[in-house]
């Protein structure tokens, strides 16, 4: 099963795919989308929604996952990353892809251990838990580990019926 | 000149065109979009992104005009109307079409002649200038409003360009 990780922004989207089978997790691919900050708003989104089609289309994964905003202090920025954050999600609903929403805190547990754990050690442990991996940048990292957290979700979700059952 | 006016909005976007023969303008149709609040984000920007397409389809505008945003004091609605707003940009980008952005006190004094009007004396206007309209509501009333402000400023610009030539 392919997971999408996602860390929308105007500037610069991370994504990332991994497999899951049951329990182990491989890296498939991953990058970054970048728009042009001297062109129009419009023009912009329209990159992105186009490169993360693309992606969607290349690697269909079944599911696909973001974090939840963290509301920024400045207002105009909440703005910019709530507009490129609506085309991401809009691309993967229409792709009928469902996306989950995990919290900062939850991802970092979900890689690190725990929820307090620096951006750097999130990073190096998406290397440790990805081998081979090589990342594109630090949002394409935060995207791997927001799909890393899907599936140790998805896979908890599963444990969880396999002991109703 | 068929111009479409936009009020983004995840709860209800607000849309109107008009038609612009020099400075005569007349009223062709308008509406409001609205997404359930009880079903999941992605799905409600579908929504949202399919109807304006469908708007967009049905009455091929020239041109597109939104209001500039008033940042919200609550980063939360800031994120919200974000999220529309970046899908309402990229139909209306994707569909080839240039959207203008005005500043809400620009859209006033086109419409009523001042920028301090109140909304009700704006809405008051939108029918006078468009006679016979018939307005969906508040947001369909501002998506006219933006619309009749870009007519406006297009035929500024030919009055100047007329009088450089």
């Amino acid at each position: 099963m392919l997971i999408l990780g996602l860390d929308p922004g105007l500037g610069c989207t991370g994504w990332g795919v991994i497999a899951a089978e049951g329990n182990r997790l491989s890296h498939v691919a991953n990058g970054q989308i970048r728009t042009d900050t001297s062109r129009p708003l419009p023009e912009r989104l329209v990159t992105l929604a186009e490169s993360l089609d693309h992606v969607l289309a290349e690697h269909r994964p079944a599911a696909a996952a973001v974090e939840e905003v963290f509301v920024n202090e400045n207002p105009q920025s909440t703005l910019k990353l709530g507009q490129a954050r609506g085309v991401v999600l809009l691309s993967a609903a229409r792709a009928g892809i469902e996306v989950g929403e995990y919290a900062a805190r939850l991802v970092k547990k979900a890689v690190v251990g725990t929820g307090g754990a620096a951006k750097e050690q999130m990073h190096a442990m998406v290397s440790i838990l990805l081998p081979g991996v090589k990342i594109a940048g630090a949002d394409a990292a935060d995207a791997l580990a927001v799909a890393i957290t899907h599936a140790h979700h998805l896979a908890s979700n599963r444990a969880l019926k396999g002991h109703a059952a």
